[in-house]
């Protein structure tokens, strides 16, 4: 029996773990084991709000039996009153006694500095403009569903994908584990993909194409990941975001879009969504983004069974 | 087996269903059935916090056995930055496989709009200036337990109706299905009741009153339902709201009042009060205010039983 | 069987059940009894956030099998436009069936105005610059885990002793049952400990010290009792705040001054830190302050034990 220590990087992942978190949330998806988690708790630690994941991490560990402590509240514990580190809250919350932590931080590497002083396990809810490695685990087993196989694809990333922490832990696992498929950065000059990335990416071998031209290939994509310009990563510079934003709009899914892609298509989104798929789109079935959310659900049971009574 | 899908408006219930509900909110207050909704999850969703009825829901559901995820921070899902619709935030959240929603929203129609695009039944807590229908049915309760009977009763509204939704929601249930008895609406110039309200009553034959001598009708009444000044929805206008605020405090009950009131009268109020009922009341037993607030915990546990295991 | 009718001052218990709770809690440290209070509630009433202590409650409660319902934002209760007072906020509440209330509170004497109106019983978890009583309680614990014993202890409280309602409480604690230890109330000028608390001590005969001179009285003390100091207390006065903090930073604790304790010493500390305890003495076994905060998780399912379900 082995232990999943925590949920930290996108990076800490072997092929085999992450073949593994999809076969047991496939297995949850046929069958909730309602007191798997009997007598465990969750903290559910966010320095910034997220209903959103936290909801979707509180009802995993609900459905599979065990308990919850919350707070959307956690940036009291440092705020300019009080001054307390990171560090202390977390060791604090290890003398209750809880078995995981998911952390929300607002600050890239949040869940790495609360891992080295947290006997419980950390789980990276988010990590300011960080990771986001469950998001990550969810949208790959949200192709893999979708698709029947994680090999050979045409993936599109579009949209916002300088400031989209999904999109760049997906790079990761893609270039890692996935390198067969290609992957498509569409966007326009305002929001590029960082070079670090396409530097990975190079480096396992996984080939990238970049444009801001979707409709040129559209016809021969298997996914399309499309993604909000993150107005709250641009720091107040409202004069770029209107550029990003009107350059975007151009990467829209519309009902005209959905005629030139293939029919077995998936289209995802990591939510929350303004109009750059058009609602028009949602009735679609090759619109697979609320099925995303879904399948994060099943992807969180499984992390918590794997970390919390192993696997 | 029935089973009701949601409350969204007081104007969806039939008689029947008012008096099954009633039925039901009677066994419970003599039996809790503890394991009754084992299994089943609620979600509260609040758009603005309101500590009053999110406590009253989920201590229902728990007190049955169900489980409760919870924010008062729903609003971050619209935020400027995210601009999620309420529409994509039901959607995600029926993704995550809970058995109700619970819904305060701060806009009228709030809980219709989210009905459409939920599997999950919605209960509306609360919609802006809209409905607040949970509160309308144990009004009706407390009266009913208070007098024995639901026809031929003298009840006067006092206070701020034009901005009080209990009140508006009382009248269309009283008029719909309790049309024997006499509505007084007893309200200064400033908040008097709107007339769609007052139409409604017309139709249904519901015989009503306009004053704004409280003192007069006094001694015939059999219930008296104070309502607080809502400086909340005046926007700002302080003129107006002192005029109000000085109006209205003609209307206060107070020990004086008493004298004049019958000896089986009920006074209630929906909380909170500021001092329209003065606190020398409280001790009186006429005062049923908080056994008003008893009974809506039996009035949900009644509702959460019809919606997530039938009647 | 006795019941603990809640918890609201230090001053409330005699020695005894002081004796019994510390008894109560280390039984709790050797075995949990994990379904101790099924089917009680504990409503968490937070005007003010503090993760820290609401967590410690809610996991006791969690753990001994009781549920909670829980909010920070208690404090809408009281808003400008609803104006609702403490009382009625508190018989509100009762009205819903809850077994207990943990009350943090922003003003001084918020739980024992809660507790003439309320049926369930009331733990104050900290009153504004009121009291805090259970921190007293895991801190006397912590003493006693420590040393063995409590009495003929030198122990320092050093840092901002004006504002710090833990030491307040502590001290009172100490004059009432033990009043054979010594107290050295270390700090500056702008911080010292209030003439009342000293008028306390004195009543009891529990004999006290006041220096700025931790260094020379370092070498005899048992336990030492360090506290940040409370910007948030300060009103504002950023002037006499900085003195404050600059005096008492030559009471910090260091790597320089663990040479000249004993080995034997306890370091105490409320929590949050600021710096007033080195982060490089952490690793130190004289370090207790986090164990402090895991005596306070035992400290407090022992107290919920007493008042739900009797000792």
């Amino acid at each position: 029996m082995k232990m999943l220590n925590g949920v930290v990087r996108a990076q800490q992942f072997d092929k085999a773990t992450v073949e593994k978190i999809f076969a047991i949330a496939k297995e949850m998806e046929n069958n909730v084991p309602p007191d798997l988690l009997n007598g465990k708790i969750m903290a559910s630690l966010f320095y910034e709000p997220s209903t959103r994941t936290r909801f979707s991490f509180e009802l995993a560990m609900l459905k599979l039996g065990g308990k919850v402590v919350s707070t959307e509240n956690a940036r009291e514990f440092s705020s300019a009153a009080k001054g307390e580190t990171l560090e202390d809250s977390i060791r604090t919350i290890n003398q209750y006694g809880v078995d995981v932590i998911v952390l929300r931080y607002n600050k890239k590497g949040g869940a790495k500095r609360a891992q080295k002083f947290s006997k419980a396990p950390i789980i990276n809810a988010g990590d300011g403009p960080g990771q986001h490695p469950t998001q990550a685990l969810l949208d790959l087993y949200t192709i893999k569903k979708h698709q029947g196989k994680l090999e050979g694809l045409n993936i599109a990333l579009v949209g916002d994908l300088a400031n989209g922490r999904t999109v760049r832990s997906l790079c990761y696992f893609l270039a890692k584990h996935y390198p067969s498929n290609v992957v498509y950065l569409v966007s326009p000059e305002q929001t590029k993909m960082k070079s670090d990335i396409k530097n990975y990416m190079d480096k396992y071998g996984l080939a990238w194409n970049e444009t801001d031209n979707l409709e040129f290939i559209l016809p021969r994509l298997d996914i399309i990941y499309q993604t909000r310009v993150q107005k709250e990563r641009f720091n107040k510079n409202t004069t770029l975001y209107d550029q990003a934003l009107e350059a975007t709009d151009k990467l829209a899914i519309t009902d005209e879009s959905l005629k030139q892609m293939k029919e077995t298509v998936g289209i995802m989104h990591p939510l929350p969504r303004n109009d750059e798929i058009r609602y028009s789109v949602d009735k679609n079935p090759r619109a697979i983004y609320f099925a995303q959310v879904h399948n994060g659900l099943f992807i969180r049971m499984a992390l918590l069974k794997m970390i919390l009574v192993g696997y």
